[in-house]
């Protein structure tokens, strides 16, 4: 017997699978094989489970291409996904859909419906989603397909399958409690009575195809980025790779992964413009725009919007719009969202609800929302959250986990100076879903101008960055040498111009940026001597507008792999920007404990709770004395994390931002990750902070940005399961952890108190310093004479 | 023209050479050829320079065989160096000697007599330690030796060469200073006149061969390590070097290098019994014992000893006794010594006096010291450096520079617990000098215990010594596993020694090794069925001893390139302890700056001064809480210095201990090592601290260990080249990173007296976490199900 099981990460499909082999490797003389084929996408990728059952030892090689059995976990999928494609003659064919035995068949594409008729397949449908909703258990539906292929495949007897299922379940859970395990056997019962066999219909010719990839695609997305998503990457040509490596980025937005059941729905008559929904969102599918009245004449009359309330932008309008294929229903945009009816404290003026009554409608609505410009970045304050949420995001529709803390930051710095970033990014989480082949959350405004985005190895991504921007300060030197030796062919103006120019604020870019298209034009006109040079400057022309270096990855590249040279790159006075995505732990790797961890948490090797404390790396940075230092969290002050930022860019010497970043590994309800983030730093667990080494108004670099602890740490960690599961199964080591915990935070609250109290009495040199370029002349200092050199 | 010179390292022979093949090369038609050979060792080490001058241009190979110009600046290396054995018949030798022209051949080796008569040597004499001292030069005779060559050589008329070599000098130490220069050039003038010719005498039959290895050497060290001496590595076969590559320790002794020239002689009249001279030796080369009176029965009648003070030890003797073929005549110990004759001030209970005076006397004087077993070493107090320095050092005559500032620590560390040491050493000075191929100073008692060495990479010292750790608990935890497995044949009482033994003192750590040896003796005995289970304990027995891992090295380890390792392991709670050798710049590879230079100091590639402030490697440990951390000076207080070591082996968690270590890269009179320490204290440069996780009578982990700063930082460090030449050469930019130096030690030292007030709360956890071990059982703890992994 081969089975082909198709899934989304997180379903529960591989973990159901896998059990499925366990339970017929072990209760019969069968033989059992399985493979499970997944990708890097942290939600919503396509899982396919591969097993083979037999009397005779199997020697296949894993794929399985002519299946008995075909299950289709996830009803979105169809027509998406190459499903029936693999189905063997009268197959059994098995569907979660939200659709009955009659209904279905309408619902599916054209040529599903003739992949059923032709391989005559027994097909059987089931609503998975209700039966796992009605026992507690959410969207997992594992448990409930599981019984089902056990029905269908006939491989065990019906009641000693259930049995089975049930044993494994109870041995999986046990460490996790009573209620945990009811709720399974519940999905389990419930299971087989939802089970209904499909009469096939006929193929209706005029349903369309589906398609995968949006439309208005660049001829590279149609050529090669489509076939990959489509899973045919095998068969293009080597030809069709980069020759260099390089992607275009943007491409996500050609994904329309439409992974969500549920989507927000905004009610503009509750909105008060605060833009805290646009803020968290993890993958940027939840925006705002604020626009002259004028731009919605020919809107189509579904398309909302509202007053913005404004003195200084009157007759503008606002809107929040969700884009309905790319959201992934997280909702966390609905737990932030501070407005409510004054009839219905339930009603908020974003709402979450399903996706099938909405998408539609939010399709059309989205087209246009997109056609609008983005309001001029001059005309709206960036250092306050509505101002920031009206600047155009260019990280978009990440492949990160629904609810991820990580993403809202990313996107956030490219809607403060994603025009001008330059990435480093380590490897982990940032680097999956930052370059997530092969499509790519990193875009471009409409100028063309985002970010540039590489990454290297775990272990030097902070040297990656510095040489990223020893690079572009020699190319600037370059280039202003250029122009001082171009100043007989350009004039004195323009010169100095370019050369005096500060370049501080995004204004003085902006002013810096025309400049430089004005070179460009007046380098094309010279000729004679210095015409060779006016070439060379013209292709540095761009070095003379200031960027920005970004050195990002998680706890496990700053704390551990990659702390020597993180240190190394803050101790080098150069002016990067290095922001730490702290989850405390390896997410990426399915969780491991770093040097993050805090004490008492249990992860992978720190099975009996991390006995040490969390290291304290903002310290260790601070004591440079010339490194601007911030640990933020979005979820407790959205407007300190904005500051902290525009402050770390501004710095002209190095910058870390450490963010708290709520993961699936701290094992919480991730729709209430910015609320979870509130009460970290409301227990002293996540102080706030900024460390500033520029002058300050009054003398003393060290700003507490966050109010002294009202609850208790114990109270706070309880919520999360990392740290319960230990209070559960070794309640003494958990308590003694605790109290340890919290004398730590006790302590360190009462130095930050005393910190910031203190004026610096010398101002630090924030001008980079000159020792990291290797002498040129040996001569120049002091060389002292080594014994054993003989010299 | 071929020419060789054979010199020391340190004696400015092969700058000299380099100079000259410049001033051939660049005032003459000559074509020129150098080449220079050195080894590792610090100071001390012969180094060859082959140099060729001709007509014609040069295709030899480097090495020259056939010299028509030989000259030995050390008359040391004489007899034991192969130098005449590669002249020409009828060549030209020039000799350093500290004998006129009509003494110097009684004082030749017999073979050397040989060899001149045989050869029919044009032989030449000066006394150029004379001249340079007499010029102000102290021992750097290259100004001296370089114009007798140019003389005897005959390639540039005297009158040019003079000038030329006047010419080289000024360039080289432009920035050094007028009276630098004064002094290289009256060294130069006075050279000519000191130039004697000698008549070759009768070669006299009954002058001992100059024996190049000590007697009484074991089989390993004749076959292999004198032959690799010699310099006859190359002539060796494969199968004389050992096969798992493990060198016997302990073998510098053999190599009685003999290079001072003024060594320390006792005067026991005035001695007051300190051990100052023995705790500062770098080179273990000033010893001191303490013995019964009846030890010196028999004693030879050149003999030195004095009555030992002391109520607790009645009727003892006390010796300081120098080995004078191992010492490297830095002075530091007469510097240090406080006894100062009443009549005479400059007169010292030890004093600097010339070798050749002393050397016969203090031979057999050390000869007999040697033979005087140390005292038992319960008898004494380890906590004072008077007890610490009656006990008998495992490190030794290592190739050190004169004055290193490093390996006085390391000799302490072996005397307090040399027997039970197991060192991972990184890359740097102390892997060099502490294993320079053939000999190894890390040695062992008469028991044959000692420290075990390894060094592995330069970037993973760290891990490798917490691998160490690792194994060993293993080992342990093994060893007591079969120990309980073995009970009935051992019995209870035996049993529950071995496994409830405390190991907190060296008390403890005898009576355990006593119990062992027991054991070994039972395990002998046992037959039947538990007779493999008795040998494989066997094997282990020595694990069930406590043993400490001592992880080694300088600071551009500690600091830059082996950081994150190190901070790794600190953050493991694991019981190892660090030892950094903080020289605040790359000693070993000549001097390049790293994160512990302090601001302002001239490094290689900080040419222009460090602009940043020295990193808080302190404050980084500090940070854990549950790591010992220590900021020692010897020089300052060697008290501390012995009092932290033997705090950071007992606490059962990480140790830091950060040693202030003197270096020639300092550019300082390095016979004044101590001294000058003491005044990196006094001017708060150098605070001393110890921060004890464990508990402690006031409850006050943070104790400040030096007073308050009584000089300026800036009168400090205008005491060392590094920081000086920049004050002449750049004195803006020396004078603001002085006043930001100053302002940093203030706020330090402030910062210090608060945390001196602190008391902890609650008491640090110091068991070694669990966690480090990877889980077994992958279902013993939480797992979260990453969505991807589709589980």
């Amino acid at each position: 017997v081969q089975a082909l099981f198709f899934g989304l990460g997180s379903d529960g499909t591989v973990g159901a699978n896998k059990a499925s082999v366990k339970i017929i490797g072990e209760s019969t003389d069968l033989f059992a094989q399985g493979y499970f084929q997944y990708d890097s996408k942290k939600s919503g990728a396509v899982t396919v489970s591969h097993l083979r059952f037999g009397p005779e030892p199997i020697r296949s090689t894993y794929l399985v291409e002519d299946a008995d059995f075909v299950a289709c976990h996830q009803f979105g999928l169809l027509g998406r996904t190459k499903i029936l494609e693999h189905a063997k003659k009268g197959a059994t064919f098995l569907l979660n859909a939200p659709y009955g035995p009659t209904e279905i068949w309408d619902h599916l594409p054209a040529d599903v419906q003739r992949l059923l008729r032709d391989k005559e397949i027994d097909f059987w449908v089931i609503d998975a989603l209700a039966v796992a909703d009605e026992a507690g258990m959410g969207s997992r539906i594992n448990t409930v397909m599981q019984p089902c292929f056990f029905q269908l495949a006939g491989i065990l007897p019906p009641a000693e399958a259930i049995s089975r299922i049930k044993g494994f379940v109870e041995k999986t859970y046990a460490k996790r409690g009573e209620a945990i395990i009811a709720r399974n056997f519940a999905a389990i019962d419930h299971s087989l009575e939802r089970l209904a066999h499909v009469t096939l219909g006929a193929v209706a010719d005029d349903l369309p195809a589906a398609t995968l990839v949006a439309d208005g695609r660049p001829d590279f997305v149609a050529r090669v980025t489509a076939r990959l998503m489509a899973g045919e990457g095998d068969q293009l040509p080597v030809s069709a790779m980069p020759a260099d490596g390089t992607f275009p980025s943007g491409t996500t937005k050609y994904e329309k992964r439409a992974i969500a059941q549920m989507i927000p729905v905004w009610d503009q008559a509750i909105c008060i413009d605060c833009g805290k929904c646009a803020m968290v969102c993890p993958h940027a599918t939840i925006r705002m725009k604020v626009f002259p009245t004028a731009a919605v004449e020919g809107a189509p009359p579904e398309f909302l919007h509202k007053e913005f309330r404004s003195r200084e932008l009157p007759d503008h309008r606002l809107t929040i719009q969700v884009a309905p294929d790319d959201c992934t229903g997280c909702g966390v945009c609905v737990d932030v969202c501070p407005a409510k009816s004054k009839t219905d404290t339930s009603h908020k003026a974003i709402n979450m609800e399903p996706v099938a009554a909405h998408r539609d409608v939010e399709r059309v609505r989205w087209d246009f929302f997109q056609s609008i410009p983005p309001l001029d970045r001059s005309l709206i304050a960036h250092d306050t959250v509505k101002g920031s949420q009206v600047l155009e995001p260019l990280f978009e529709f990440s492949g990160a986990c629904g609810g991820c803390g990580e993403t809202p930051y990313l996107r956030l710095a490219t809607q403060l100076f994603g025009d001008r970033m330059i990435v480093a990014n380590a490897t982990g989480c940032s680097s999956i879903y930052g370059a997530n082949l092969p499509t790519t959350p990193w875009t471009v405004n409409a100028e063309g101008r985002g970010p540039a985005w590489n990454n290297s190895l775990f272990e030097d991504n902070a040297e990656f960055g510095l040489g990223m921007r020893l690079a572009l300060d020699a190319q600037t030197d370059h280039a202003r040498r250029l122009v001082e030796k171009l100043a007989p062919a350009l004039g004195t103006e323009m010169v100095d111009g370019l050369l005096g120019a500060t370049q501080d604020t995004e204004a003085d870019i902006v002013l810096q940026r025309e400049r430089v298209d004005r070179l460009r034009q007046a380098l094309e006109q010279v000729d004679g001597p210095l015409a060779s040079d006016a070439r060379h400057l013209l292709a540095l022309a761009g070095d003379l507008v200031r960027r920005g270096v970004w050195i990002i990855g998680g706890d496990g590249w700053a704390y551990d792999i990659g702390f020597g040279g993180l240190d190394q790159v803050l101790s080098s006075g150069r002016n990067v920007n290095i922001l730490v995505l702290d989850t405390e732990v390896y997410s990426n790797t399915g969780g491991q404990s770093s040097k993050a961890t805090p004490r008492g948490a249990v992860a992978k090797f720190a099975a009996a709770g991390k006995g040490t404390a969390k290291k304290d790396l903002g310290a260790i940075a601070r004591s440079y004395g010339n490194v601007y230092v911030a640990q933020i969290s979005m979820g407790a002050n959205d407007l300190q994390t904005t500051k902290a930022l525009l402050e770390a860019e501004a710095w002209p010497g190095p910058s870390l931002v450490i963010a708290y970043s709520t993961c699936i590994a701290h094992g919480i309800d991730m729709s209430k990750s910015m609320t979870h983030q509130k009460d970290a730093v409301k227990s002293g667990y996540w102080p706030l902070y900024r460390y500033r080494p520029s002058e300050t108004e009054d003398g003393k670099p060290f700003k507490l940005d966050s109010n002294a602890p009202s609850i208790p740490i114990a109270d706070f960690v309880a919520t999360e399961t990392r740290f319960a599961v230990l209070q559960r199964t070794q309640p003494e080591r958990a308590a003694e952890l605790a109290a340890l915990a919290q004398a730590d935070a006790d302590e360190r609250w009462r130095y930050y108190e005393q910190l910031a109290d203190v004026e610096r009495t010398v101002p630090h040199i924030h001008r980079p310093d000159p020792e990291i370029v290797p002498e040129v002349e040996s001569d120049a200092g002091y060389r002292y004479e080594r014994e054993g050199d003989g010299a």
